[in-house]
């Protein structure tokens, strides 16, 4: 074993062209939200463009990163005022690294803060905080991170009313702690944050916010160091997801994810069904509720923050797959079918769901209810077992409101556009505006390895309609594991769909940096254009791969259409014609407008100013 | 010069896992319309799939590619049949090829077939003959072609009515030479197809057909020979462009060009403001009718299909772009506008428009009225600019059509999600149905270097809404020259879109090709996957990242899972158990819809036969 948690082993510097900042809440001096701020060319006259930024202390030149001693918890003075009583960790088991041997067992991560452990009557989750109508930091937080660090709703010429059509959605102009308190009092969104995880920076999800990213990681069948895997995340979050699911199996997994929990500044998702298979030998016949139970408060404990929890899929629901084309395709929700039908009885996750729900409000893990019979193909879009199951999710919903936790629900799948809208319906009808949280959808099933893209035509559309967080999908999608280059082509391309649904949304952050990198385009600022761009560096090579020269970032023109042929050259020549021309037309249209007569009679004149 | 017109030097041979096969119309033996064949495996018991294929000869194994005698002719003796005159064919000048030194000459393509030229009064467009109730040949192949070789509507269990959402387009089951006939006439759809280029396998481009997509190629700054530039078509068309936009500027586009109409099986279209502005030394206010005149007239010999005519660029709209974010981001709008402004007169196009409906009529060029004013970021999305030119391409529409022409309509350009339903909805109400052909649009400015995901957004999209023919866009939009690969993502992503857009609007036989690759999948029939994708290449070479070996190909799992998570050989073994429980719930769905109760009255079981 190979634990290389030296700063040189993940990822870290800024993004080309950004440097990070912090921002106080009004009034919370005492605490410091991130931003990236990219720094534009001196003689462009524009301020800095703030961006949201999730990649964490790992792009902050300043700050040291030890993957040893973890990341600072930032979250700790906060959880501490609140008094929860610490608790007795579960001990470990060698079933919980997959029996692996001495010699191949990953370290545990040396950082390990006190669990904590909610008790009964006490509030302890972001939804019971919010129903009693107590505001927490969490809530100030994601409330300046959401207003990308503006302090009044007037601040900045260019903050403004974006137009757009939010099917219901209300995007406020200045997101305040207390619009935030009300949207997660009201099931509207949560904002995942076990009290065994302090290093977050906090984060919302909920359609009345910036629509999130999640992108998932997964252990190598041969993992050579914990700190490849913590790497894993670190690269993610650069790129910009918001949250990451560790959906690792096999051996170490337990130690593995302590390194992530230790080293992860967002929140991190399992599917605890996975490493309660392992410890059944990988047979699903054998699964407990007891293993089932064990498992969900080891990591529960272990601080992760939000489960995918397949409860909905009920034993009378399997026989609805029985016919389709691609039968069952998640993992979680073949695994319960498998053993609903062997048992013939009903799935224990749906039987037990109560004290589940017990279990994690303790520590306040959000659910993520899922849908386990998502459509695998065009031709199982919105079937009957769809939405039966979301009918349940819907069902269970209340059930863990009642309970104090956290919801959000997950969605498909594969769905063609003309099928999309009535899923963010159904959803918000049947589960009472929880969150959605979808994956994709795929638009069409014909183009494996490039399913990053039939995925994204359908995230930007249901995030444009309500999804709250959009679940990535990579190039390798069906055929294989992503690589590094597949992960970051899986996060940018979300990152688009995200924003093309908070533009649409209308979000009043939203088109601010569209309209910084389009007059960066026009003013032919090549650094700023690229240095705005999702993706700097992407962007630089592309442009330096027809004009390499440094004289040409500067040029007046680009390879595309050389110095003659240059529109925006032309435009920018005639701008000042076009000016005075415009002005013409505007006395005109002013003239006409007040009754399109030179002489105006006398008594109208009189009624002017 | 180095003219390399031998087989070897462009790309052909099938597309991996395909064979070409021609089906004959019914009632036409003598037409061989081609298309694609995706063999299966032979356990699968499935027929091999069909698809549409504007590949040409070059992915024929059987065709002889010869680029110095071109592509053979197949339309010349419809033509021949047809009495056109044979014409003169204008002089050619040393300004036609940029006024190339003869050391530097590219040689004309020795393939030259005689010119053809339609006099007033008889018929010569596709338009011209739909309106006399005249069923052309080219009418009766895209029929077949759009049908996908079906004979008759009820052939193949498998095509059937799909659901779907058309917005007012009426998708038949089955397309009809007189459907096609009546689209035309109702300038709903248009046939590219100069009679002076014999060589192309006829498409049809509206909104009641497959969604089409057009790839943009251009010369490098040094050509080294024609059969480089020939190869650029052979690739984009070989990926799945239905049409091709020549936009390349400098020394030698003429005899390029020849070279490319010669060896070109798919429409091509070209902007001829831009040789005609190479004709005036690069500047624009040298612009004269003359020129532009003599160059319709060159080109439209040459056999182009389709000229982008930006008409629509009044003198009076141009004040309107004074104040955008990003002026005018249309080389040829630009280039007019520039013209305007400097003579302070209206647009030779729009003054002279008549006479360019006489010239293209007499050749059948179809127009592509360009969008000169689209936007070119989000901010300047659908302003006043963009639908003021948007009225005036709908008055020069009817005009075109009263001169016998075939008209379609360009569009945008930057456009956020929430606005680019109106966008169809004007252009249909404005230019009369007439088929829309937009440029992506792309949804956000914020990601250059992924714009070809930006815009499959909006193109998906809008191919819903009713967009006739897609135009792609390349990761390199907006930074500098596509090369190889940049040309293959952009059509490949493009095909996307156009599909998730047949899918949604209910095309008949678009879910054909999903359902199958879906079957493929759950079955796991890999290779059968790999070939039914829109890249069978990259599909497979994916897989093998991951695992390489071949009896992977038949295993029962795949890399992102492995054998003990396998969601689809779980749902496999169960499959037998819930079909037995499905049936179960049928039966007892069909007892409770029969009233509910185990005992029925002695009176109502009377009733039951």
């Amino acid at each position: 074993m190979n634990v290389q948690a030296k700063p040189s082993a993940v990822t870290t510097g800024p993004i080309t062209g950004s440097r990070k900042v912090f921002s106080a809440p009004p009034g919370r001096a005492d605490l410091a939200v991130p931003f990236r701020e990219v720094i534009l060319a001196p003689g462009a006259g524009e301020a800095p463009v703030r961006l949201y930024d999730p990649s964490g202390p790992y792009t902050d030149p300043a700050a040291i990163i030890d993957l040893e001693a973890g990341l600072p918890p930032l979250r700790a003075p906060w959880l501490a005022a609140r008094g929860f009583a610490t608790a007795e960790a579960r001990a470990l088991r060698p079933e919980d690294n997959g029996n692996a041997a001495p010699d191949r067992l990953v370290p545990p991560c040396p950082a390990a803060p006190r669990l904590l452990a909610g008790r009964a009557g006490e509030l302890v989750t972001q939804y019971e905080f919010a129903r009693a109508g107590v505001i927490t930091e969490e809530m100030i937080y994601v409330a300046h991170r959401e207003n990308l660090g503006r302090r009044v709703a007037a601040e900045g010429a260019a903050a403004r009313r974006a137009d757009g059509e939010a099917f219901g959605a209300v995007l406020p102009e200045f997101v305040t702690p207390e619009f935030v308190r009300a949207e997660i009092a009201a099931g509207r969104a949560i904002i995942p944050a076990n009290i065994n995880h302090p290093e977050i920076e906090p984060m919302i999800i909920g359609r009345n916010f910036l629509v999130k990213v999640n992108a998932n990681i997964g252990n190598s069948a041969v993992t050579s160091s914990a700190a490849e895997e913590v790497e894993k995340l670190v690269w993610a979050i650069r790129w910009g997801a918001d949250t990451v699911m560790d959906l690792s199996t096999g051996r170490n997994i337990h130690n593995i994810r302590g390194w992530i929990m230790r080293n992860s500044p967002v929140p991190i998702g399992t599917v605890p069904i996975y490493q309660a298979l392992e410890k059944v030998d990988g047979d699903p016949e054998k699964l407990t509720w007891e293993v089932f139970r064990d498992t969900l408060i080891e990591q529960a404990e272990q601080g992760v923050d939000y489960f995918t929890i397949h409860a909905g899929v009920r034993l009378a629901y399997v026989p609805l797959t029985a016919r389709r084309v691609t039968g069952i395709v998640s993992r979680g929700g073949s695994i319960m079918a498998r053993w609903c039908l062997a048992h013939h009885q009903e799935s224990f996750l749906f039987e037990r769901f109560d004290e589940i729900c017990d279990i994690m409000r303790r520590y306040d893990v959000s659910f993520s209810l899922g849908d386990g019979l998502r459509p695998g193909s065009i031709a199982d879009a919105n079937d009957a077992a769809q939405f039966a199951e979301l009918e349940t999710l819907g069902e269970l919903t209340k059930i863990a409101w009642a309970k104090g936790c956290q919801v959000m629900i997950e969605g498909p799948g594969h769905v063609p556009m003309h099928k999309i809208k009535v899923n963010m319906e159904k959803q918000l009808e049947t589960c009472g505006e929880a969150p959605f949280y979808t994956l994709g959808p795929l638009t069409t099933d014909i183009a494996p390895g490039y399913d990053h893209i039939t995925s994204a035509i359908g995230a930007a559309m249901i995030g444009w309609f309500g999804t709250a967080m959009l679940c990535y999908v990579t190039p390798k999608e069906h055929l294989g594991l992503p690589d590094r280059d597949d992960v970051k082509a899986g996060v940018i391309t979300y990152r688009i769909a995200a924003h093309a649904a908070d533009l649409a949304k209308g979000h009043p952050n939203a088109q601010l940096r569209d309209d910084a990198l389009s007059r960066a385009r026009f003013d032919f600022r090549w650094e700023d254009q690229f240095n705005l761009a999702l993706d700097p560096d992407t962007a630089r090579k592309f442009h330096d791969a027809t004009l390499p020269k440094d004289a040409h970032k500067v040029a007046h023109f680009c390879s595309m259409c050389g110095p003659k042929f240059c529109s925006m050259q032309i435009t920018r020549d005639l701008r000042a014609e076009a000016e005075r021309l415009a002005g013409m037309a505007a006395k005109s249209e002013e003239f006409r407008e007040h009754g399109g007569a030179l002489y105006v009679p006398a008594e109208a004149a009189a009624e002017q100013p």
